[in-house]
């Protein structure tokens, strides 16, 4: 049994990590807080938790937090987390960090897409990127986790195998990706409003989105060679759920043959408890896995152009589904314990 | 041809009041304005218009406002519209108001509701409550009109043939409206993201709506007896329209018979251009009314009690479209210009 | 450790069965049926629970099911449940009914509102109608349940208590209820199509629906006294839930005060594990229990009249999670198993 | 003034074509029909167009619609327009025909795609596609128009530029295209449920749409050379509209310039009164042109790699609003009548 602790949890990632250590048979959770105007009930923040857990939500006290817990999950925006991360790892916390703080290696990178500079590069270099399915060893020894963002978890799942293999032009790789409205967080602008979202489709950020690097990072690592997608994100008037149309070229003399993807996937994939490869011929849709932990990945080998095509719950496997995924690993429960 | 400005354009009712004022043959916008940071192209701020129309809004000036409009819609929250309209007035511009300013004949009621105090009571009194099937002749020589809230037209026009003809018990009568996300206005409150209203429904201001007033106003009026109504608003997961459902208890000795309702409403509005009733047993649903000026509204006579559900557009008859309709009316173009 | 059969495996209902048993620890589901073309893992039909369960759906077959399982739950289209519920009983077999086969003890009722004549007639006088908050001695040794229907649930919920205690008029309650897309079930009718419900609402079967006979019986079981409510159902642009908002009528001299309601119906559920009272003033939304086997109620003194808000989700506490609460009371096992 | 008939009144694009008929002022709506159980008030059928026509929708009748009409709509399923049309142009009618029957010239494709064999190959070789934005002249003098599909239409408008001046590598040509659910026809398959769509996203037909060969057709015609794009179309949960993300590899060498080519795009299409080029580094949403008959395209330079995303609504510009349009051209009507 251990003590958690959800910094930032009137968030949706906040709300859905309460979710799940509550059906945990290993987690109690010790501690909630938020940047939140008053001390307040979790329950009345959230009304469908009522009876369920009784812990007030409060501004957040790194001596409570220190005191209270054992693992710290940090599902805060951009550039907070690392204010507390240091403090949490000097008192031995093992630290869950949802943010972007800990994923771009390149503090010059971060600093360009993120807009402020970096203050915690000792950290930085220690972070483990939590993809379980490239990192997991690594993962169960970490203090500090980077948890992956929703769209690079579609993404490089998609693309791993492929890329690892050397199978396509890694020149030429195309994301068009399709992300539901909770991707974006919880927060006030004009933009995010029920009417300006209903019934309309858009893209956004046109190549130019802050998981590019993230994207380009993981695969540039896995081919051993400097890979730049083009990157295209797009909102989807509907809660949860991406789904990314992966368009890559095969290279001239690749090895594999017609139908040979398919089963390339399955092989590569086989041990993983969250990830399920469709049949040839077959491709997922978002409500497969809106809900759960799993990313399902279809593939079509269609003349010199693959098309893969990868859905996940932006909020369980590409936020706190994959967070609560890591602490299982971490402290050597059953991986899929409160996943299923 | 006339010259009208729009001040309040980039609300949802100044976008559609651009719309229809696009369409209409007798009218030239010459006048844009809201709240806005810096002037802008209209065409900029809703791409939809670019090619129709190239205006610039700016922030509102009476002057340039008295120069160049003979007629001038507000639609401004409410509260905004008083401090404007005196000067409109006085420079003999014609006005019509889409805030709930003007609407509440008893100040004291007026300040309850809308939290201030009225400032110009002078021409509240004046007022013209623009809903042209009770006040179409006051309307041809009105110049300051109060256009009716989206709630009250679609309560109003409902139960205004049994209120008027005193068939009901009218100490019971109970409307249960439901509106699209739009009749809230584009104001930047988090109750109104996408992902905290899709997939939702609820109730709000639970017989305690600043729309009930009003209502019990113009219906009191026909009755010629104090009337207070029980008016539960919910807020539907969709942009527009209104569907009201009323549950009347017929009185003693009531004159109308099974069957003779419906009838009774044919006849009441046989020559009302905007108002359709539906056979015995047919029910309005919101897609009949939603982009048209139409109230549709159908009525069962069940027992005891009788159910009447009325319909409309909340931006069209419950806004924009009843306010071109009010200027048609007050400058003898055919009532449905623009509006078909 | 119970073997569990699910006939009617691909509706809604069933679906959602299959889900909540697939995390009940004592459950193990032994047989899948539906009406279907040829046999299919159900993981095909599902795709979100492939990896999760290996049984294969096929038509339904009486020895199979026999054979195989100890419960079952009949998640049919009404009328199809009494062809298979005498053989079932007589083989000693447990069964829950989610269908309206066994709900109405009045056969000339059923007969006229499900447009059939009843065919088994001693069941029908055994059955038990599973509403826990009411019949939970009843359940726990019942062998045949008639598992309520989804508005039944929330009217009967929240009007028992004023009704139980003579609070109300009774001659005068309206019932306006509005539900989610799922509650129609699976079935292949143009009304259902996506573009003829997305952005539209209205209502349907006004003062018509099969389900007011079965508030009618529940509702004058309790007051002792025939009753027959005014009952108009709406039909929700969105997937899941129902929001009931109930208009009832003080009795003269009634010994509640303002303020003292809330009081009483939280002392009056005050066990029960899945009914939460609102605060004075607060109303529940659909997202409080949407996904949960919760009935929140919200409950505003008026004047002269209650208004009453019920939500329930209609897949769970509507059906399936109802049905597996019943399962838990017969079994003895936590009553809130698999269902938080 | 012209006589207008539209035969498959009761699909999506049958609905749209009746809309816009009523606001034109040169046009008479003289036959409606459709396959339909029995005769029917259309106002009736579309309670929206009550009080607007008056017209009976019945099963069409050759002789009938050849008395009464000039000009001949045809919102039929593809295969049937087939059937009617030699002999409505034997008897010197208009035909716009809104199916995919005269849209491919090779009757082979034709025959693979649709799955069964062209029966008119003769007026096949004379009829005109439908882009006015490429075939203008051709479509003065047509008697018979093969109104282009709805991804065509986006596709074809956003590539023309780049492909007419071989400006990409037409080998490697992606077209990711998302279209709103009444694309697909009010026809009756589960697969189009409310419940089956809400809350989802997918893709479909993965590669192997029947409007990739249309879009070939007409790209390798402005090449002179045969392409085969890559297209991959998803299904929206919304009603209206296509968004197409398109990416194009620049050819070395090639003449146009990081900003040059938005304003290549404006000087290509600056006499079309219905296609409107975003500045640089703005795209469309589906909102700036849902409910009119523009193409909105945005483009960005990025690298190697050209982005284009073009947006249409799928009934107007994609449809009905496109078949008006060549209506207009047809008759020496201003182009944009009934279409602002």
């Amino acid at each position: 049994m251990i003590n958690v602790g959800i910094v930032g949890a009137t968030g949706y990632a906040g709300e859905e990590l309460i979710d799940i250590c509550l059906r945990h048979p290993n987690v109690r959770i010790t501690h909630l807080s938020a940047k939140i105007d008053k001390p307040e009930e979790i329950s009345k923040i959230f009304p469908k938790f009522k009876g369920r857990i009784g812990l007030i939500c409060k501004e957040p006290n790194i001596k409570e937090i220190i005191t209270n817990c054992d693992l710290v999950f940090l599902a805060l925006p951009h550039t907070v987390s690392m204010e507390i991360v240091p403090r949490l790892l000097s008192d031995r916390k093992k630290v869950i960090d949802l943010s972007a703080d800990y994923r771009l290696k390149d503090a010059k990178i971060y600093a360009q897409f993120y807009e402020t500079k970096h203050k915690d590069k000792i950290h930085l270099s220690q972070s483990i990127y939590g993809l379980p399915e490239i990192y997991r060893a690594k993962i169960e020894n970490a203090r500090l986790i980077a948890n992956p963002g929703c769209y690079p978890t579609a993404a490089i799942l998609a693309l791993t195998p492929v890329v690892a293999l050397n199978l396509v032009d890694l020149d030429t790789i195309i994301i068009d990706a399709k992300s539901g409205v909770t991707g974006a967080g919880r927060k006030a602008t004009q933009d995010f409003f029920f009417s300006e979202i209903d019934e309309d489709f858009k893209a956004y950020k046109v190549n130019a989105h802050q998981h590019a690097p993230e994207i380009n990072q993981e695969l540039s690592k896995l081919a051993g060679k400097k890979i730049n997608v083009t990157f295209v994100p797009h909102l989807l008037p509907l809660n949860r759920g991406i789904l990314a149309t992966i368009y890559v070229k095969k290279v001239q003399g690749s090895r594999f043959k017609v139908q040979g993807l398919n089963a390339l996937y399955k092989k590569f994939y086989k041990k993983e408890p969250f990830i399920r490869i469709k049949e040839e011929g077959d491709f997922p849709k978002l409500k497969d896995v809106v809900g759960t932990n799993y990313c399902d990945i279809g593939i079509k080998d269609s003349g010199n152009i693959v098309i893969i095509i990868a859905v996940i719950d932006n909020l369980l496997k590409g936020a706190s589904g994959q967070a609560v995924q890591n602490m299982n690993i971490m402290y050597n429960f059953p991986e899929y314990t409160a996943l299923l």
